[in-house]
């Protein structure tokens, strides 16, 4: 699988009720990818077996405690296995203020490089890119700054057929070139075109995570056709007036905005803890997008594949 | 039982190793204390079924990680459950900096009374009393300022023996001062003394709780007779020099510290995550005092009882 991800957490602010707060690990090739770091991350961590010394970028959508209150130790667990490679933070500002003052404040020292990078939330920007994927901020709608992630793909290469390596004698120098898209002109002066030699790649993933919002135009359009995409339902229609309020969705107003994105798949979270029966929150996103999953704690979830039912 | 401690962690700082780090309930009669508050503490408090809306006191060794990153999710939960009873703080100076500032960042408003008490970690004093209970710091020898809790409670009233209520007619106006150890002067012009209306109160009992040390005859001093000590055991003799280096001790010199004090009973945690097989630590520490047990997460432990081995 090329793309997926370990929810960690699936539970909404609030005293804790049994599910941890939000977390997730998103997989793109051999890359990992921290998202939201809530109370218990590392724990959590510890249970699904991620290798997590090997995130170099983590996302936070907000300074809401539920989203972030896990960091700080996590950043000590990393100082006192001796990191030394570089780590980048990606948030709202205001992230920097919160950790480096924790840290301080705990007589911590953080000896391998740490860099904060402020997103603007209300932008639909690219911010990180790497060799296989890009990553762009989503402007969600919530009491304070905060920015979901799109994690999208790169185009792959093209795929080399190999029996025309061997019929035409291609040397390995040249196939970088043409797996990008080069036509190849063989010693004996033929053009061979580009289409003779490669088939086309496999289409990109997309995962998107909207971790705390007000259901949203902004959203629909960052979000339009990914493969899956994670979006908070914190309330059934019962409660949609606190719902808006509190600036969180419902959970068929989650499935309205996957509809209207039209996404290949949508799985629900941060249920708040009043729902010992999280089944009424499925019914009811069913009915408007059937494509509906609820996601667990400790859950993988393949983008683009068949999702745990 | 009149006194007992809950585990909540037994893990020492680090990544997360399977053990939560260091929170314990002390119950004295119908209080319930929190000592220490690592990452995870409400989810532990959760699984162990106490009920901490009940806690009014707080007390906080010190203000590394692994011993206070929990305490502002606790605060935060706290305050989205509607609170309104007041809270007091207890520990070093800079704890109410680290909450106020985290709290702050995370734009979460704290409505119930909170209010923070800096103790001097060089001392050992009277920090906190109600109508059962004395709490006393203990000077801890840690890297950073530090102090141990000694929960001791307060002399018992003596026992009415209730044939003397009949048999002397004596109002139960004058009961309260009788348990207090007065004579009773009985209506007909006879001194009845105390001691043939009374029988003498169990003896009180105590509990000392020793975070992160070295080990320290400030300890013994502080911790003399008590019938429980929870002594940190980070390391074994093996890494005694690691000991002496970071401000901990081994679970020898534990040991050490109870036979010195006549301690009851000693129970170890704070365990470093590189002992899969913490059988090592009992075994070094029981060849000093014998009456040594091991705490793991979720114990309850009686004060003055009989300890599960």
């Amino acid at each position: 699988m090329n793309m997926q991800v370990t929810i960690l957490g699936t539970g909404s602010g609030g005293p804790f009720q049994g599910r941890f707060y939000t977390a997730q690990v998103v997989h793109v090739d051999q890359h990992l990818f921290l998202v939201d770091c809530g109370e218990g991350t590392q724990m959590q961590l510890f249970h699904s077996k991620v290798k997590y010394d090997r995130f170099r970028q983590i996302f936070i959508s907000h300074l809401h405690g539920d989203h972030v209150y896990g960091l700080a130790g996590m950043l000590t667990s990393y100082a006192l296995k001796q990191r030394t490679e570089s780590l980048t933070l990606f948030g709202p500002p205001g992230l920097q203020a919160l950790i480096e003052d924790q840290i301080r404040h705990s007589l911590t020292r953080i000896a391998y490089p740490l860099t904060f990078v402020d997103v603007d939330t209300a932008a639909h920007q690219l911010v990180f890119e790497n060799n296989v994927v890009e990553v762009w901020t989503i402007p969600l709608n919530h009491r304070v700054p905060c920015s979901g992630w799109l994690f999208r793909e790169k185009e792959q290469p093209r795929n080399m057929v190999k029996e025309k390596i061997e019929t035409y004698g291609i040397p390995w120098s040249d196939i970088p070139a043409i797996k990008a898209g080069a036509d190849y002109r063989h010693p004996d002066g033929r053009l061979l075109p580009n289409t003779e030699l490669t088939t086309p790649p496999r289409k990109p993933l997309s995962y998107a995570f909207c971790s705390d919002t007000a259901p949203s135009m902004d959203v629909v359009h960052a979000v339009k056709e990914v493969d899956l995409l994670y979006h908070e339902a914190t309330f059934s229609n019962e409660h949609i007036a606190e719902a808006a309020i509190t600036g969180h969705s419902t959970a068929a107003q989650a499935a309205e905005v996957a509809k209207e994105a039209t996404v290949g798949a949508l799985v629900l979270g941060h249920f708040s803890g009043r729902y010992k029966d999280t089944g009424v929150l499925l019914a009811e996103a069913q009915a408007v997008f059937p494509h509906t999953f609820l996601s667990e704690d400790g859950m993988v979830l393949p983008v683009g594949g068949t999702i745990p039912g």
